[in-house]
């Protein structure tokens, strides 16, 4: 019920295009998947992401199973059923929630014991609960619970976190027992090229449908997040798919199609979206600002989205000056839609032979201004890591 | 480009079918217009509102002069495009906006100063100014600029704003020119029947192509406001329609619509979406009640709105328990297709001669507790009028 198979190979970095197949359809890589972390794609229907082209959304594990729960989604039909997104979806396991939105008590080899960032309440999660949450929600894609490291972390640190999150993803597929749903590894390591080869052999000796690539993109410069993706994918088995978790502005995207991923997933489209960033060719421009109060014609001249379709940026500047609630939506269907029309660009580039070029032209156009997402992770990190009392 | 003909008319009570003609399209009536006061019906989309059977959208004058103004809507090329809604609109003159949301300096014959109430700045609007927004603006209908009486008011207080009203009236209709745009005159009168027959006598007599009845539903016992609305129907002419302005709850509905009202407007059924309150037809629900936290039907079984065809209301609570955008979203699209439906029905039972028996049948099903909607504009009149030095 789950494949992939890899088409067209870019003969001049490791991009490729190919095929994922999973019970509720098929899904074209490279492919950027949309968050929709507590069972909605913040501010869009599920109706509209269809119309802008999304093909795969994601849920969190973490959020779902605190709220509405696991056994509730079950009951009312899993995660696609109760979500109204009919397609494929992917649940992230909330390892990286855990440690980073919780406020946690204690971890060792068995678990993680945690209170909710919800209402403070005490949990105890470990690679086989996550795996019965998991296969609860039922999606078509699973990811093991993993530690990512902390930045900064010391070796000894990473190292620790980086062999416990081999020890779960053993633990994971051993409990993992549903044939409609692929439980993807999440490779680890920290900024530490060694580890991450370490991490990306061992995994791959344990012959998982997909394999991700977690814990960067926290704050660490882009060169070493970059180093430690090539350094994984070149111990990672070709034939599998890749995902980088957590990456997805315009140019990360092409950046990590040139080093051979097939998946990511963001937040960020979405999240600038509802604060008026909104992404253009050229890169992103705040809709708030009073340039746009007069402006006729759409954010983007030719841009193909049902905003820019149908309304002028003085009309969105005018929504988000009046605090309007349509704003949210009209924006995050903007952003969404510029990064599918990216990835299809991307897809068709690599299929006619010409994604370097593309990718050249693409990334001279366009300048990526706001490193506000790192910004904000790191600080989330440094939070939580500070409340951790072991590790 | 205007026009309005009445077709059946029910046997038993002053209800009838209409049709109203405007340069955007043509209007079923008794029609209930949903509420677009800064140029979106908060949450929904046009698309959507097209999906759910809207015909006619409101928007205020006040707010749009207030932001992004007038004449920036007119070079952008009007009302309908600025929105994005093609069909047929109505401007308020924002007479009652004035009146209830603004700081008022100071009201005589000429005009109304006025703080705004998003920045304090200050603002003159006489009823020519008030032609020129509105024709600015470009909506199919506009309203005259109108004085309210507050609730209370003494008779010598009421008889002066009926007074000024009709003065107002006056005044719009010598100023207003555009052709494509019919304007409609607003009864006011209080709550006193000979004040209202008193003041739809004299605006009958100006030959308006509509008439609306206002200043009712902010916080006066319903009996009283069906008094008045009766007052004001049997001395506005036949020919004409009427709209019956800042009402729209479902019985509030059917006892206008009885009463021979055409036209309806209300911020009632979104603004409770808002808060999580659906319509049913038994009455009103708060979907953040536990009950529904395992539900996995609909809102209302049989429902035909995008919502209830796609979610359980499970999921629906889920989405408010989570503070998710989507929420808005999804409440907005239920009770404006629970209102939609509703006049549908309405205008199919009185084309089939049953509409005595649909209302008594609908009305015995269907409860309405909250008095909100009237204490919250109450509250607002009395701030306002606190703050009024003279009046």
């Amino acid at each position: 019920m789950f494949g992939f198979r890899s088409d067209t190979h870019c003969p001049d970095t490791l991009a490729r295009t190919g095929l994922l197949t999973t019970p509720h359809g098929e899904v074209e890589t490279p492919v950027f998947m949309p968050v929709g972390t507590q069972g909605t794609v913040k501010a869009v229907a599920p109706w509209d992401l269809r119309t802008l082209g999304a093909k795969i959304i994601l849920g969190n594990a973490y959020h779902l199973y605190l709220r509405p729960g696991h056994e509730r989604i079950a009951e009312l039909g899993g995660l696609q059923r109760f979500t109204g997104w009919h397609g494929p979806m992917l649940t992230d396991s909330g390892g990286f929630q855990v440690f980073s939105l919780a406020h946690i008590r204690s971890v060792d080899d068995d678990g993680v014991r945690f209170r909710s960032h919800i209402d403070g309440s005490e949990h105890y999660l470990t690679p086989e609960r996550v795996m019965e949450i998991e296969q609860a929600l039922g999606a078509d894609v699973a990811m093991v619970l993993d530690e990512p490291a902390g930045f900064p972390s010391s070796p000894e640190e990473t190292l620790s976190a980086t062999e416990r999150t081999h020890r779960w993803a053993a633990r994971c597929l051993a409990s993992h027992t549903r044939r409609d749903q692929a439980l993807f590894a999440i490779v680890q390591g920290g900024l530490d090229g060694d580890q991450r080869r370490y991490s990306a052999t061992t995994l791959a000796a344990m012959d998982f449908p997909g394999y991700a690539i977690g814990g960067l993109s926290i704050g660490e410069p882009k060169t070493e997040t970059w180093g430690m993706v090539e350094a994984a994918v070149a111990a990672l088995p070709p034939e599998k798919p890749r995902y980088l978790m957590g990456v997805g502005s315009p140019l990360d995207l092409l950046d990590g199609v040139a080093r051979g991923v097939d998946m990511f997933d963001c937040s960020f489209p979405t999240r600038i979206a509802r604060n008026g960033a909104l992404l253009t060719a050229e890169g992103r421009v705040n809709i708030t600002n009073a340039r746009f109060r007069d402006q006729a014609g759409p954010i983007q001249a030719g841009c193909d989205c049902l905003t820019c379709a149908e309304f002028s940026a003085a009309y969105i500047h005018h929504l988000f000056m009046s605090n309007e609630l349509l704003s949210f939506q009209l924006a995050t269907i903007h952003n969404l839609r510029f990064i599918f029309r990216l990835m299809e660009d991307v897809r068709s580039a690599l299929r006619d032979g010409r994604f370097d070029a593309f990718r050249r032209t693409f990334s001279a156009g366009h300048i990526e201004t706001d490193p506000e997402v790192r910004t904000l992770q790191k600080a989330k990190w440094k939070a939580a890591r500070a409340k951790t009392p072991a590790l």
